[in-house]
């Protein structure tokens, strides 16, 4: 049991992601309050044992939890702390930067405010989809303000432990640029994959396999959801796919360039993969080999040592 | 237990692939032989089981299965047909057309050659990654030529069936588009995402998920291997690829024209999602959503039916 100051909990938004906090905070004990502006989820994340439907005159919460659509989060929290629904707030949208200049911007109180992403989610949405258990052994990122109180930062993390996760402190510049790299421009490119299969034939279906199923798999996400958080991270987003466009560019220009059937490398450009320099094609599947063995040797959290006593900063 | 014709088989190549089927081949009471142009693969290989060195003087083979990789195969196909090791040959390299092209070129017999491609593979490679369930349930493309015998094909069907597969006849250049969009390009894009994590930091590591991994496991594949794949296949390859770059480019220009925590979607270029006519990244995400589907609800092999009577024939 993590000893915790967090009593009470409102949860504004029941999608997928309110909805799995709730039902963590539930299972620990926690008083957690339930708002959506979709009464039918609200209902459906009660009778899951999320929680109890938000009244006039409910407690002040311990911790507010902001669940909606990354560009509704400022709005919504400049409603909560005008309405005073708790003492501290954070919300789970996927981008950071934008979402705090522009609380800052309309007045929101920073001090009480810790922006958060739990790095974790699924191809379905709603709070059908939801579970207890949607973050353990995941990792958190935590992005508060300079001015966002220790005790407030403190709250959270505690909330992100009694969610089963790891919370990591990371400045929301860099949180963006991370999760852009990390999930915003792997969903583009998923989706940029599936695409090709939209309308596609029988036989193609027929010989299409595993690999392909995973590559694919987060281009189910919903497309209004996924519009709003990408324009959130534009900036950072468009930057990475340049690089990866550059890359899929140049491999095409030397694959054109090679004569199918030919025998020999020699003379084909972007082929010389066993000579000195690597060409266009071996040395992007040699790159993406380095990239995979980081990621795959990627040490998952909670694995090894525990919690640990001190927050990790990150710049 | 499947009625077949096979008891002697020759598999030339034990890599991942190559000692598959020979331990596939054993499991069924087939006398396999084996043969590499790396001593210390063959002995790997007979340690598992999956058969015993080939030798001068071993009688010819039913069937002979060419495991080595692609631009290898129409040399290795001659000069197998040249000393006479089998009364038909077939190959499991991941393009078609060209291969073909060639042993035909090369003045191999393509009325007993049986071009083949199981749909099935891993991120290993070599002996020790081998399992005789490598096919079970998998499909199993088959492109003879129109000169191909007719009981040479019964035969690699038979071979295919013996594997836990499920065999689809395609033709060789219908098979080299498909797979350059089922496999070859999914192949290039995961390497592409995956070479933007060469170097990563810590922080970008920590906060990767089981998206990313999803999406780049496939990008741990052999540099060399899948080089000569890739080079075997140009031209189907670089036309997907660059229908993958052209939706990438325009997603990357409409998410430059958007202002990061701008409210609204309205005047926003690509991103009229909810207009009548969905701008380029909405386009992109809905597209992404309807291939996806079709890919995820795509009826596995050997799902329901059982094996067709009739071979199906696929343009």
């Amino acid at each position: 049991m993590i000893s915790t100051e967090i009593r009470r909990a409102a949860v504004l938004g029941c999608g997928l992601i309110g909805a799995s906090v709730a039902l963590a905070l539930r299972r620990t004990g926690v008083h957690v309050t339930l708002s959506d502006r979709d009464p039918y989820a609200v209902r459906k994340a009660e009778r899951m044992g999320a929680g109890t439907a938000s009244a006039r005159g409910d407690r002040p919460a311990d911790v507010v939890v902001i669940a909606t659509p990354p560009s509704t989060v400022p709005g919504v929290l400049r409603e909560a702390q005008a309405r005073g629904l708790g003492r501290v707030y954070t919300d789970v949208a996927s981008t950071k930067a934008g979402i705090l200049a522009e609380a800052e911007a309309a007045g929101c109180d920073v001090s009480v405010y810790v922006p958060g992403h739990p790095m974790a989610g699924g191809e379905s949405s709603g709070p059908g989809a939801a579970r207890a258990d949607l973050f353990a052994g995941r990792r958190w990122a935590l992005c508060p303000h300079p001015a966002t109180r220790p005790d407030a930062v403190r709250l959270v993390t505690e909330l992100v432990a009694l969610c089963g996760a790891e919370h990591r402190l990371v400045r929301p510049d860099a949180h963006d640029r991370v999760t852009a790299a990390v999930s915003h421009v792997p969903h583009l490119v998923a989706a940029a994959l599936a695409a090709r299969f939209a309308g596609a034939d029988e036989t193609t279906l027929a010989l299409a396999g595993q690999g392909l199923r995973d590559v694919t798999r987060i281009a189910g996400g919903s497309p209004d959801l996924w519009c709003d958080i990408l324009r959130q991270n534009a900036g950072p987003i468009a930057e990475v796919l340049d690089a990866v466009v550059r890359d899929l560019t140049e491999v095409a220009s030397a694959l054109r360039g090679a004569e199918p059937g030919a025998s020999g490398t020699s003379g084909v450009p972007g082929m010389a993969g066993t000579a000195g320099t690597p060409g266009a094609l071996a040395g992007l599947l040699v790159r993406g080999n380095h990239g995979r063995a980081l990621l795959a040797g990627a040490r998952p959290a909670g694995v090894a040592g525990g919690r640990s006593a001190a927050p990790k900063a990150a710049a």
